[in-house]
């Protein structure tokens, strides 16, 4: 479902001390309201483009739906800026969970229901290993996806997400915020049935442990950044199995958990 | 308050091919619990440093303080990772009011109580165009702002703001969150008195919906920024007299609204 995604402003220009008047182009911003069920659940601003990944993919990284199977319909409407997902089997968002929301470090979004002491038994659980990547195939992912960030060349206003295996990018999108571009993404695998656990997930910006948890719910293993993560993230990182990988950009990458499935 | 900004970590860089093994600076993040009196209102993660600013600028770009005359002291408890601001009066934010927040775009921290409606009567208000700039004087304060900025160039993870006069930087913050920094230079405002009015807001990320209404209730008329803003801060800007100067680097800046404040 895409939406325009840039507006056109008249704005003046200043370079070298000289004024311009041009048309420039600026990257949209809306709301977006999220129902789960007939519940409200949450209201992002965001880029108005696959509302309906995006909806989908919060409700399933914030741990309020886990299984696709569980989704009878989504239901987008463009003119009151509201995606409703409906399940199966009735389901409610407890009013603890609501209650007890933690707001996000980043840019994108804004609230998480994850909490940390969801992630504790985790470390009873063997982590997988057999997924490896070279620097190389590092070095070309990170290549193709700066090629795609068109509405960031545009505008210089969005982040990216994407999903990749090892050799191509699968999934792209982009956003205002960078938690709804990852909500995009995995929404989008989500819908189009995509198994996760020999994926990797790139984006444009920092790895907070917002953005770490909700890779997590996904099962993503792999999380490859251009930019800086954070001491949380990487804590957690550590602690679920979780390889991140920062500043990647050309050559260059640093390896903050879990080398050991970067090779070569 | 000055806590830990930075935390140190074992990791792997690669370059060109080569392998190498150091320690290095990640940018730390933690949660802060925001109270007004007894009411938990925000949970956000953020940079633990300026907590009490954080806790007070928040409530305060959020429209639930509106005068620091309201407060009667303002508590962080380190340990418990709150900050408590109690006021003279009894004052508690409505059902209504945290039931409807909106979770925000953008880096920094994800909530807000801040409704579009609550700003149409602005119509009515005479806008001060009184306080204007040189672009030489943009490109001097944006020169300086980049030099502060330290903990982003140490661990490449932080969004800056500034508070500053036509000359020079009055107050300066980094946090993980753009609406964290932005808040925090709010926060210490109001502790140290300084009137707004005549004032600019420097911030090193884009400018969102959320930014433009938190400066707007903090009465700053300029926002200078080195990013983008979107669309909504733009039509926001133009209606509520705000001049936003976005992409400002160097000699270079783009102007998106009232232009008239930036003079030669």
């Amino acid at each position: 479902m895409k939406n325009q995604k840039t507006k056109s402003y008249s704005i003046v220009r200043i370079k070298d001390g000289k004024k311009e008047y041009l048309q420039d182009e600026v990257v949209e911003e809306k709301s977006l309201s999220i129902y789960l069920n007939s519940q409200k659940i949450a209201t992002l601003m965001c880029t108005p483009q696959d509302q309906n990944y995006l909806g989908l993919g919060f409700l399933f990284s914030e741990g309020l739906i886990t299984d696709i199977k569980e989704v009878r319909r989504i239901d987008y409407n463009a003119l009151r800026d509201t995606v409703k997902v409906q399940t199966k089997k009735k389901k409610k968002a407890s009013r603890v969970l609501l209650k007890d929301e933690t707001l996000i470090s980043g840019c994108g979004k804004g609230k998480s229901f994850q909490k940390m002491e969801d992630v504790t038994f985790l470390e009873d659980v063997l982590i997988n290993l057999e997924f490896t990547l070279s620097t190389e195939q590092i070095s070309n992912l990170m290549k193709e996806f700066e090629i795609k960030s068109s509405v960031f060349k545009k505008t210089g206003g969005t982040h990216s997400a994407a999903l990749a295996d090892k050799d191509q990018i699968l999934l792209f999108n982009e956003d205002i915020g960078r938690h709804n571009a990852v909500d995009k993404i995995i929404g989008e695998s989500l819908i189009q049935k995509i198994p996760l656990e020999d994926k990797l997930l790139i984006s444009s910006g920092r790895v907070s442990s917002d953005i770490l948890l909700k890779s997590w719910r996904a099962k993503i293993n792999l999380i490859l950044s251009r930019s800086a993560p954070t001491s949380l993230a990487v804590d957690l990182a550590q602690r679920l199995g979780i390889t991140i990988v920062g500043f990647a950009r050309g050559k260059r990458m640093n390896i903050y958990s879990y080398p050991m499935r970067i090779v070569k």
